[in-house]
């Protein structure tokens, strides 16, 4: 961290800044300019915060050189995380598809989804059974029953499952489900986070609508910092001036989280644009982009579908779409 | 809710259509219009999904005419909501000022913050005991001890008192506490919500960093149709493309919040631009904008202040504040 | 175009607005529902303002159906639009890349760095001579000077040549520019693209930094209604929250434009991003979504150069990047 | 500017850096700390372009220290500008408010409505000729003839006029108007300020939608370094999420604005807002904040207005707004 100082700043207020900073528990070496000091910080900054240091009188402006994250930072841990799930890995190389319904609806639905992309080639089942929706009155998921019936299809078809928590007492509900999520608008949860942190299960975390990289990777920090090293970060697209599309897929958060993180980044088209007959094009995008995975919506009958109907393939859409994917991957080895 | 159906839909389908409506609960009447056939959806259409409208293959598209709020809705209540605290009253005409600091920090702090702003004019104590923080390095509150010493202070001056709560596990803690505020980054917190709903205190309610009026509103929904009519709802600034300041405050957020709805509307100036030379000048276009009060941060030694030092007022920046709140109002009125 | 009348309308009111929408060109269809009136309006509405409809008393909201662009609209012209620069064709199923340096700074520069790209398999040469730029102390192009070096790149390569026109003044200099382009500052310089819309040269017109889909399209009509049907689109980043990258690419842009318009959509990924190293991923994440054409920065020098060296590919970057995006290509068929 | 040199970075390769920032024709003073080299860039900066920097291997990051903008700033220029339009000023502590149409639609009308405002106590006449709409069908102004008749209307009541500039081909016509408006749309048409720069009339620069404080202050740069310096800023609203108001009126611009420049601030609410109900109260926040003016749209026959009549004030609804202005800024000094 450098901290700028004011021009002309006596030296009796640099050296008692000097004092206040090496409060803070870190090194201060001074630059003497002719024109400005530059004091630079050294030792773990990521617990200083800048605003707290530009209240001085003195100091012109703070600048970070180092990221406020440390266990979710490539810097730190240059090779790629690889998350065991079941028999299968997500990230470090392999291409990992989560489908499924929005919402589990009946062990028949479930069932019979699971079975369909489990042939597709997913390696993952989702399906929501706690759901956060904008309206008290919409459909609010089966809850526990839900957790129930995907367990019901992880025994018959042995895919691991992915489902959403939406608040820490439902917790021992989540034994047996396999990878936990987290959606967009709890990522900033921060109790949520941190009592996640507290488990060994792996964390699929979903970036806020309104989240830049580094928030989503200080969410992450949450979790990891607590003993959780599997996180798995998921771009769901953002909210922007466009209404035609329900969210914008922001495709550089591939290429970018997996510069700035060891952590895997998957994408969810599905929330992202909102619209089934987009979803084939920004999922080949995202792979093209190097995404370490696919998160994609499919209803057996997306026409009665209790929510998200609009976004859902039907498994013959998915199944298409699993086959172009294979060779855009192969392509582009 | 209208239904406008697609050119040429053969009768068969649109009968079809008519009949599932109708399954939702709702009075379908046709409108047989030369060019589209338009169908008016008549009775309480705000359980209803426009989404799951629009995936039928014969809609063109899907208008919603009423709010999907009803109890937040000034339509169906004319007159203000006026929320009684101790012996004072937030909203229906009176002014309320809430000030303390961002975090309790101490007894001594507390106190004498609370004794300050009491002597200026504020009603309501305000003082951060669980911290939602973007770092899990920052300081994260004091937490139940926090609770406590806002209390002693409560004790000594009087003040009802306002502080976040983060996590429903938290709850028990705030059973003296006055107002329960939700922060802006928990304002899609749906769990916490519906607990709040159950209680029947007052919830301050903050507008999230990204959301829309309607959003807020239908979080405000979700405690009021659990069974809490006391919300109040604040503005706390947006998140812009302007990075000078911390947030933007949207001062229109007050007249239409007003329009739309008959609850109280404060404003937090503090947050929305985080930088103390600007908190007077917004708090009076607050005020000239009809806001029915103000949420200011006051720390009597900033320069120490645990966190959001950068924008608390002094207690003496505090008072000439309140006095120029205090003409300014009565040349409005 | 739908009018929704209040309730309670009387029919005298009903009857008079009917004859002041027929005053304005329309055909008015009545539907008169047991709740509410619904007018269809015929004809063409793409020159109704809703804001004109909303204004009068009894009219409770007014729907756009048709969409307000007819000449851009791929409803009325469903087959690709194919337009002809030089020998190659960009849309209608080529894939047409176009390279070169930001700005255009020397014979030698320009020369080299054409014949390079060529080499490679850019079917158009870009370079900057008139350059719009934040701040006026940067270096604002070599204007007619470049103007001129790019024509003599032309004539040595027999590369086409695209360049940017930043005010009408300037359109006799490019008289022998082949593809005309309109920075996204300039998309709703209105007066600009009608002038454009009087020539017969190829526009590429970019997508403003906050602008909507619907936007662009209606600054392509301006174009097109003027007379010049030769629109190119280019998506090359929005503004959003993200500050990292220089934009954020909006790649759902590529499907949604072509379903909606028949115009050729190009993608610009160097100022999408603005680094070169996430590049890469950025271009072949727009083929896959199935882009028409890239645009790409590439300098013989980037280090040295004169702007927008951050975001420039070495022509040897440039080079296997083509060879990755053939192999791509030929995978997605 | 600071430069701040990577951990490691051999002396030689220091020095050749410290050249070449030489040659860009700065001082350089090289601080040398224990892990950063950290160099200080003194002398004129504003020409330096951080990304030219930025693109050297051996450079880590660099932050500008000064703003890179000399003449609007408010450093440079400690007092207030006043800027004479008439017998009238605008800015140094007058209160400056422009009313009148959106656009000139007869002769009867713009004088009627410019002897109304003025009877009210409004300054100047403001009126569109030239009309920057998104739809080419849109009705695009009288333009010409619309300029005579606000010079007839201004002949009539001595009210100087303000009007909008679309294109420098127009300028011609302006040589009787007061004050030369430039749109939100244009105010990054760097060559159209370039032209404003050589004329010595007031400017009123409206903020782009999606434009930052410091991107504004440099469009006024671009017209005050060729030679201008009778800027006026306006702020009228940003693009955001909200949809409901027609645009979000960003009420910290005119403290932030005031701080960081000399230059005179007025605000229009009516874009703003969009909706005559809240106009009134966007008024008076909006001198509480600071406003050196108001620019309101005023209508003798909003139904019947021909663009913009939903957020058109009738005469004697601004009649009333000035009444209540009056109280409200003699309350506040």
């Amino acid at each position: 961290m450098i901290v700028i100082v004011k021009k002309s700043t006596p030296p009796a207020a640099v050296e008692a800044l000097t004092c206040k900073l090496r409060d803070f528990g870190v090194d201060v070496h001074i630059s003497q300019g002719s024109v400005h000091t530059v004091l630079g910080l050294v030792g773990d900054t990521s617990k200083l915060d800048i605003d707290q240091l530009k209240i001085f009188e003195c100091v012109e402006d703070v600048k970070r050189i180092q990221e406020p994250y440390k266990n979710a930072n490539r810097k730190f841990h240059p090779l790629d995380t690889s998350i065991p799930v079941g028999k299968h890995f997500i990230g470090g190389g392999s291409l990992t598809v989560i489908a499924g319904p929005c919402s589990v609806e009946s062990e028949e639905q479930i069932i019979g989804v699971a079975e369909n992309v489990k042939a597709s080639g997913a390696k993952l089942l989702r399906g929501g059974a706690f759901k956060p929706r904008t309206s008290p009155y919409a459909f609010q998921g089966m809850r526990e029953e839900g957790i129930k019936l995907l367990l019901k299809a992880k025994q018959v078809t042995k895919l691991p499952i992915v489902t959403e928590i939406m608040d820490i007492s439902q917790l021992d509900l989540f034994d047996e489900v396999d990878v936990i999520q987290v959606g967009a608008r709890n990522m900033q949860n921060f109790e949520l986070l941190k009592q996640l942190g507290h488990t060994d299960k792996p964390i699929l975390l979903k970036r806020g609508l309104a989240n830049t990289y580094q928030e989503l990777l200080m969410s992450a920090e949450y979790i990891m910092a607590s003993g959780n090293e599997n996180v798995i970060l998921c771009e769901r697209g953002i909210r922007t001036f466009e209404t035609y599309t329900r969210n914008t897929l922001d495709i550089s958060a591939v290429p970018v989280l997996k510069k700035l993180s060891h952590l895997p980044v998957i994408v969810d088209p599905s929330h992202a644009v909102g619209m089934v007959e987009f979803i084939p094009q920004l999922s080949l995008a995202s792979l093209a982009a190097g995404a370490d995975g696919l998160m994609i919506e499919v209803h057996n009958n997306p026409a009665n579908a209790k929510c998200d109907g609009l976004q859902s393939l039907t498994p013959e859409q998915f199944d298409q779409l699993m086959k172009r994917a294979a060779k855009l991957s192969a392509a582009i080895i």
